[in-house]
């Protein structure tokens, strides 16, 4: 079972996640992302979707048009650890493509 | 410009969509779908994408693993709208072959 991530590896976690938020009165990540249209916000949301499904491990999140609102967390373990941290790199790293 | 409806239309209209719901406090309408896991949850997500790309409307819709909520409305209009019942009719028929 995973555990939560807490005290410096979580701080040392998250510093490595700056356009990530704290979401109120969850432990969970969030980020919001703006694209040009929903062609291109979709191709992002199928390349998570694989992404996410190879590892197990999925996101909430909400779409409308080219705006893709994105929550982290394991719910299993009641809270953020190192598989939301692993899949909020990969959504970084597909996001930094269309910036 | 599409005109929300209203009336009879309206009525009727709705009258054909069972499994929609109104949104509190918005002229809109919401369903909420269930499937075996991401992967079915995702395909059905896919369809209904390059249904409203080809519809040029688009929905509001969250998805956390094999749940997907779908809110329509007619942001242009500013309610329910033709384009929305096209769409929730489109919606029900691909949700049909999962039930």
């Amino acid at each position: 079972m995973p555990q939560p991530l807490q005290g410096a590896g979580r701080d040392a976690a998250l510093a490595k996640l700056p356009d990530w938020q704290p979401v109120d009165g969850r432990d969970a990540i969030q980020r919001e992302l703006h694209f040009a249209d929903f062609v291109e916000a979709f191709a992002f949301i199928t390349e998570i979707a694989l992404q996410a499904e190879k590892m197990d491990h999925h996101p909430e999140w909400f779409n409308v048009y080219n705006r893709v609102e994105i929550v982290l967390s394991s719910h299993d373990a009641g809270g953020i650890t190192d598989r939301d941290i692993m899949l909020a790199q990969a959504i970084d790293r597909a996001a930094a493509r269309y910036s």
